[in-house]
């Protein structure tokens, strides 16, 4: 209780999203509309998803919303034409019969009613399933989340449709951020950054990674984030890149590694520093380090733009690092795609070839880990904007990390 | 915080499961023998889990142990025939390179050592999970509950094999619990049951429901139970079997409805009682409902043993609810199987035909739901002993409640 009491509000960080608004109706609905549309022009007869982040994009259905069970809930978009030969989206959810009263009450846009379908505990629910749907031909996408259990249901009752795993094209409705998410992800992100700053004016020489991680989780709620994560780790235990276990004091020679993030109207931010504090003295080769993947953050944040393969980022910030001969301590892909997900689709990744589109918004996070010694990361987020360059989330706010005491 | 500490301490709970012991190496190392020479009979190559339920069951990892990611990480178990002509099972984790060291210090049992797979980042993660294994044509098993886009990569490298989920020879090896396995599953129930006993004589009329489920929370934790869960509702909130959201407060003529439980060792209890307290007056309908469930309750049990089709435990107790004339308020199945789970297979429904088999864990947990008026049902579980009959595995702590009184 001492601990917690000594340290400061982080009341100023309160107010920085204050203007920034959660997802319209209105978006649901274009979501849903384009999501018929690619529906049609695909030949499939619905989309079906589980609560969790694709039925929250698609019809704002999270998995903190309905908590995954055995028995099915599912979010059916299908496709349907109109006498004046418009498509048009059908939004239905299938609900346990005894589950109705709740499943009704979930807040679901649509512009027409949304249907329900209740399946009572002695009834196969995906024959209830597919009668949400006319079509019997098509093909069903599923979200690629799925349990594999709902898509073999699926399966048994439509033997003719094929249940496959949701393309490219409607996975894109997804990936490729529109002007209000990028709103949120940006405030997040922005607000995540700010936090990260101003916890490290309260650290010490001494303090323990328990100690920082508490006045940085405290520092993220105060900021207005749900579901506020922390990686807090001292000097050579930043070289597991997702952490130790074991609760470090804080050495004068040290680095401190933050890596932070939370949620705002279900979109996450994602933000990595390492720095040292003022009274630190970093030893040469680990300053120089730092500056060497300071250097790798920002030739991939040059190489990403509209057209670009992904492994191509991904191969420009671990040149940098080969470089420099730490080349096999960067152990990990470059970043990953940031939304409803923490970590989504598509990745910056060796091996991974696909195409960056503007809308996609990607961690540029280059690291080094030597086991036993050092860890360096440094991780902002960037978008690409319409004129297909990449912007950086964390712009506002002064963007990458200067030095190791100017995070 | 004057709630908390003017509550009583539940420590007498602490001891009751101090002689039950964890499940020991030798029998997971039992488990994966078993898996091993089913795979090899039904000329399966591989069983592939991600952590979770089954891959806790065979190899100690648990979705608390290894939080799911886009990055898979997962237990291989391959049937391997030695030149004594002796199946074997080959124990393999496929993990994320970078990840390596944090999956290495996961205790897996083995007899041989486990096999660590490693993917670097820019792998088909897919390709290497396969070379786990050196049968290339057998079908690939698969947990259930495996999320789709892991069954499809696999799929992706081996178009040769089938993927599919485990069949029922499989899945009978966690359903069907061992002395072991009993040992705990009882344990936990019996403490749960009397921390539900030991929470009604802390009751008072005019709690509000939060409070009452905070005193069985902590009763729960005293017990030593992990993941507590407590359903706590009060007279016509308990018509919605999985809760209203409202905090009401309890009346002389409410019945208190608890639906109880937590984990010890990874194995969960699921009790439920519905009571009136010493000082309560509850209508005499709503005391003959509760009498009908009970009946119903006991119908069941008596028709459960080995051999009996799961449906028509079902049908025993919905017959007692419908000749009472309460037929189309019992919205829900009777029961569930109960384990490393908390709703596992198989289940007691109407529709279902599995086989009740000497081990088979199962709830008995009839119930009739009134919206606007009452909710009673009441939960004990039972397992099938070698015999093939029904024992209650709240026997030991006095069983089914008695009355509205004596739960």
């Amino acid at each position: 209780m001492h601990r917690l009491s000594s340290t400061p509000s982080f009341d100023h960080l309160a107010t920085h999203c204050a203007e920034v608004k959660p997802i319209s109706s209105t978006e649901f609905l274009t979501r849903q509309q384009s999501l018929a549309e690619a529906l049609h022009s695909l030949n499939a007869s619905a989309y079906i998803a589980e609560p969790g982040a694709n039925a929250q994009f698609f019809g704002n259905i999270s998995s903190s919303n309905w908590h995954l069970s055995e028995r099915p809930l599912l979010l059916i978009i299908a496709p349907e034409v109109g006498s004046d030969a418009k498509v048009k989206p059908r939004v239905s959810m299938l609900t346990p019969s005894f589950e109705a009263t709740r499943a009704r009450s979930l807040s679901i846009p649509a512009r027409d009613n949304v249907s329900f379908f209740e399946w009572p505990e002695d009834a196969n629910p995906y024959e209830i399933a597919v009668s949400a749907f006319s079509d019997k031909k098509g093909s069903i996408f599923v979200d690629g989340s799925i349990r594999k259990f709902i898509a073999d249901g699926l399966a048994s009752v439509r033997p003719e449709s094929e249940v496959v795993s949701a393309p490219l094209q409607i996975r894109s409705l997804r990936e490729r951020k529109s002007p209000a998410e990028l709103d949120i992800i940006r405030c997040a992100n922005e607000v995540t950054l700010l936090a990260i700053r101003a916890v490290r004016d309260e650290l010490r020489i001494e303090m323990r990674e328990s100690e920082a991680q508490a006045i940085m989780t405290k520092a993220l709620s105060s900021a207005g984030l749900s579901d506020p994560f922390v990686l807090g780790l001292f000097g050579e235990n930043a070289a597991l890149p997702h952490g130790s276990g074991s609760d470090r004091v804080l050495g004068r020679e040290d680095f401190v590694l933050f890596d932070a993030g939370g949620s705002l109207y279900g979109y996450h931010s994602d933000i990595t520093r390492t720095f040292a504090l003022s009274e630190s003295t970093i030893p040469s080769e680990h300053l120089e380090l730092w500056f060497v993947v300071r250097a790798a953050q920002s030739a991939a944040l040059e190489k990403a733009q509209n057209g670009t393969v992904t492994r191509k980022v991904d191969e420009v910030a671990r040149t940098v690092i080969s470089e420099a001969g730490f080349g096999k301590f960067f152990t990990h892909r470059l970043g990953h795609g940031l939304g409803l997900e923490g970590h989504e689709e598509p990745y910056l990744r060796g091996g991974s070839n696909d195409i960056i589109r503007p809308g996609h918004v990607f961690t540029d996070e280059p690291g080094v880990y030597i086991e036993g010694k050092i860890g360096v990361r440094h991780e902002d987020p960037f978008y690409i904007s319409p004129d297909g360059t990449a912007v950086l989330l964390t712009a506002g706010v002064g963007g990458q990390a200067k030095s190791p005491w100017r995070p």
